[in-house]
């Protein structure tokens, strides 16, 4: 029965290629470079983590985040929350200035003007799509960042808080779509989140960890921008108006590759995730 | 700001009550056992995994699993592989018997006699729904269980290989819906699950780990129907025909805490988990 699995494979003419194929053989105009003053580099004794900023979809807060690691607040903060199939959640130390204007509720924007590339598969919170590189939702003539694992959004309090950016959380499980347009989400994780996802969870509520010691220190924070040229990391994510993208979407939604039995015929949001790696 | 705030929640008439609050509160009619032949405990130093086997819709697969714990096959296994936002797989040991039958593909079973409750909520793949308590998915007369955080298969090589229920996963990210209808979904994990997504990420292809080092042992592996009865662990799941659990669906797609500004008004089948509990 092997044998003859390998040969009806082997006489498969020309099979669709593979998402993996797709993307390794997409040509450099589907890349976009990120900037290096929206790389947010988070260093532990777990890694490094690399975080892409959307200025574009929450400007208040990414410009916060930003003045709060040239202050040096970043560097001596911690990992304080894991809470299993959510988040991890990371604050910076506490700042002795006094707060900042209030920032506003970026938790969505006008949709008008923006290029919303729709994912043409059904979703149960809103119309699914990409803009810009991200995922995306959109309703009523507006558009947000959707919670897909390695998300990553700022934490607040009760409304009217909005938060300052001083508590960040990525999102380590399934997607938790509820919190879309609830808070501000400013970018998403390109590199680290394993060590980061396979940290203890904590034991408080809400997975808060009991005791400083549990806690994962921050290093030392930076952004690439702030770096020599020569040391900066470097990432590109997928443009999602590429035709590369297309094609990786539809070989996620209806997978080629021999192991699958009945291609799904369709693919949520966030299991397709936009394609991101080291530039050369 | 806050004040205001606090005053407008005070003033809000008999607020819609919170999806915890609903199962809380939630009679016990609206709870079922789950029958002792029906849990697998996996003993490790990472804590005693609960799974509770699915034997309606994979009765060949749960059969041999269970045959192969009463023959002390998985005492002496071991988590082989952690792979981040996607799954933790762990195996029985080799077996020196010679396999037995071939086991039919269980992916999927005819929808026709079966209580299907559907979700109400779109779907990227299927018809979400429940049945029986499990998470499911319907389309074209067929019904299967669905790849949701916590759920648990059975791995398998290429087609027409189907597994022989001596290696499983269990969802460990965001839903790996493209999986469904394409191995045998046997269970999910009831306990125990945070411990083991907390486990260092394997460096191999797919997150097999390289050395047996860094496998975690099965201890000892048991079914509760084989415990004496007092020592039993019991667990109840919601019932996903009962009231109550509309309630808690409805609930959850509309967040009525006062933490959210804007309410779902939606929910994706894998963000809204079946309620479980340990029976008094």
């Amino acid at each position: 029965m092997l044998l003859l699995a390998l040969l009806l494979a082997a006489a498969a003419p020309n099979p669709p290629p593979a998402a993996a194929d797709i993307v390794a053989a997409s040509p450099p105009a589907a890349w976009r470079a990120v900037p290096a003053d929206d790389l947010l580099l988070l260093d532990t004794a777990r890694g490094t983590l690399v975080v892409q900023l959307a200025p574009s979809f929450a400007p208040a807060h990414v410009a916060a985040i930003r003045a709060q690691v040239r202050a040096g607040d970043w560097t001596g903060g911690a990992v304080v929350r894991v809470q299993d199939n959510y988040v991890v959640q990371f604050a910076a130390r506490e700042a002795k200035r006094p707060p900042a204007a209030p920032l506003p509720a970026e938790y969505d924007r006008p949709a008008a003007g923006l290029a919303f590339r729709p994912l043409g598969h059904p979703d149960a919170y809103a119309e699914a799509g990409h803009v810009e590189g991200w995922p995306a939702a959109r309703a009523r003539g507006r558009v947000w960042l959707a919670h897909c694992y390695g998300m990553v959004g700022v934490g607040r309090e009760n409304p009217p808080d909005v938060g300052d950016g001083r508590e960040l959380y990525a999102v380590i499980g399934h997607a938790p779509r509820h919190l879309d347009r609830n808070l501000a989400v400013v970018g998403r994780v390109l590199d680290g989140l394993p060590a980061w996802a396979a940290l203890p969870r904590g034991t408080e509520a809400l997975g808060f960890y009991k005791t400083p010691a549990e806690r994962l220190p921050i290093a030392r924070a930076r952004l690439a921008a702030d770096l020599p040229t020569a040391d900066r990391p470097r990432f590109e994510v997928m443009d999602t108006a590429a035709p590369a993208f297309a094609g990786y979407l539809d070989a996620r939604a209806n997978r080629a590759e021999s192991f699958f039995v009945v291609p799904a015929g369709g693919v949520d949001l966030c299991n397709a995730p936009v394609p991101v790696r080291r530039a050369k």
